[in-house]
């Protein structure tokens, strides 16, 4: 219900609370990564998690470094939007499991070239049966483990056990391994280099193991937007997977500044109160700007700090001059620690260049967490 | 885009993640409630900013203790939703400034009784113009400062000067006084009462103030879910606007054990992976059920503990044997701490009792940050 701005309209005059995105920096960040890999056999498969937006995938997997029209998804709700926006090949990134969402996955495998994750035997046992039922071919990826503790078989021989499995599988296509190193958040590009590499070498282990086997891996897929440049490089790695890179966000410029991105998301906010001379209360909640990975910095003016957010207000602290001038209905831009919940807040990215609307992005895969 | 299960439907065969709503327990919560202010002179507006549902605000505004379809709303696209579901007294507990916001009020104070929330001349000036413009009669209630370090004029004279200012505009009518003590989780039922009662004293000193005045009052309002039974049987208090009580939520049950209310939010997940004997992997993440108060507790079945929630994932530690007996695919019940950013996660509520879904409330006001 909030009212969309026209195209032209100053930043200053849009509502808020609002999902505001800087349009120069989300173009820089695609070039920076995606040119990257124009020239590698490593290529880019970006995750749309964090973005839910088929307007910002159809700017990452035009570029020459990508993997053509192809993405990377955790859900499957989230890949029924991207295939409606273009997308024609699919990676999973958690395993589909119980009859409503793999046959949605067999649906979808008619309309786009689908790689499911797997990582038990019964899983596999129930992919193949609806691939049989469905008269699709699906392509399958193992998940080994190699570090964060979450899904995955562990490499080596188990990882060969279960690729086994998959290949005297009916209508299920053995089609590699994926691996998540996890967000390294180490400031040290060398630190951070050794434990990405630590982890993602236990990956290329077992395909090596697999090709001792015969069993040829044609996908190859690991790195997140903090190791991009790092497991991107390695040899045997066919695709990287990043997400975050897109909107980029505060938390990744405090923790790892020379990752080679700019924060582009920003949330707009009002000030509503003015009740003492060191405090601006604002329209802005952690509903509309959420604060999992800490409170959100002051684009501008200057003068301000976020003191804390509440459900639906924002408490900001006047530390300078700028700051101390602020009247009722004046803007505050915030810069959010953490795009994957703030961006799900909202209906739509409002796209800003020089300080002027210019495209309306509805994210069309917000709640898809199914 | 998630599968609407129809009524009759195990809760076991509900895809996940859902947001399901044990109906028992939301209406034992309401009568646990309304039935205390059924035979007082303080009265119920229930805020509906966490729920986000006409259908959970038809059930509070329709009870006997309540003011009769009189709602609280801290944003006015949030007042919209309740208007169109029925409701005909919106008291605001957030100022609305800037044109587009205060045209909505006007458009919202056409069709049914609404009480603006101010602090500041400048907004009431703001006012004041627009509801001339529009050719309403717009209550008015001064927010005062209690404690919490908000919004809100401090009490007392600077309390008397701002409702002299409210006297004195033009189509404002100067209603009363509000404020918001905040959620005092203070475990000893006396101590809470001590907190609640010191601070809730302001306003009514400032009641005092302005009869001494001559300027009557005739709406005081404070009182929220955690010291509902304390503010609500106060003299001089009217009407008391809590919010959380009618889902609850796990924080309130560990924080202040003796507040009378069943938690009726979950989340139901199901196991998408169990890759080591000691660890499930759901498809719950914080995406859908919020970590903002602190990690969900297990409902069922037992033997479970959540380790911890990633953006789309959950890790679920098995502690016991009726957990060990998990297989992929099998459901999880979670209850969320807190209700505020898991509600606005999903589109609806699936109301259960005894195990089957009985109804569905589409979350109306999902996003209504404006």
């Amino acid at each position: 219900m909030q009212f969309i701005p026209r195209p032209g309209t100053p930043v200053t005059d849009i509502d808020t609370p609002s999902l505001v995105l800087e349009l120069d920096h989300l173009e820089h960040n695609i070039e920076v990564m995606h040119s990257f890999f124009q020239n590698r056999p490593q290529k880019v498969r970006s995750v749309t998690k964090s973005h839910k937006s088929p307007d910002i995938a159809n700017l990452q997997w035009t570029q020459d470094g990508a993997v053509p029209y192809g993405i990377t998804c955790a859900k499957i709700s989230e890949a029924e939007v991207m295939v409606a926006g273009g997308a024609k090949q699919v990676r999973m990134i958690e395993q589909v499991v119980g009859s409503p969402k793999i046959e949605r996955l067999m649906s979808l495998a008619k309309r786009a070239e689908v790689l499911a994750l797997v990582d038990h035997p019964e899983n596999i046992k129930a992919l193949s049966e609806a691939a049989q039922a469905f008269n699709v071919k699906l392509g399958i990826l193992a998940e080994i483990e190699i570090g964060i503790n979450r899904c995955g078989v562990q490499p080596g021989q188990e990882a060969l056990d279960l690729v086994n499995i998959i290949n005297k599988s009916k209508n299920l296509e053995f089609k590699g391994l994926s691996a998540h190193e996890g967000s390294l958040f180490i400031a040290d590009f060398e630190q951070r280099s050794i434990v990405a590499k630590e982890r993602v070498q236990k990956i290329l282990d077992t395909r090596e193991l697999l090709e001792q086997n015969d069993i040829p891996v044609e996908i190859c897929g690991a790195g997140s937007t903090s190791c991009w440049n790092i497991v991107g490089t390695m040899d045997g790695i066919t695709e990287i997977d990043p997400g975050s890179y897109a909107l980029y966000e505060a938390q990744y410029t405090r923790l790892i500044p020379d990752n080679g991105f700019i924060p582009a998301l920003r949330v707009l906010t009002t000030v509503i109160s003015k009740p003492t001379t060191d405090r601006l209360v604002t329209d802005v909640g952690f509903k509309s700007c959420s604060i999992d990975k800490g409170l959100p910095e002051v684009d501008w003016p200057s003068g301000l700090k976020v003191n804390r957010l509440n459900s639906e207000h924002g408490v900001i602290d006047i530390i300078g001059s700028e700051g101390k001038q602020l009247r009722l209905g004046d803007k505050i831009m915030l810069t959010p620690q953490y795009q994957g919940t703030t961006v799900v807040a909202h209906e739509r990215y409002i796209g800003i260049r020089n300080n002027k609307v210019e495209a309306i992005f509805p994210i069309l895969a917000r709640g898809a967490h199914y």
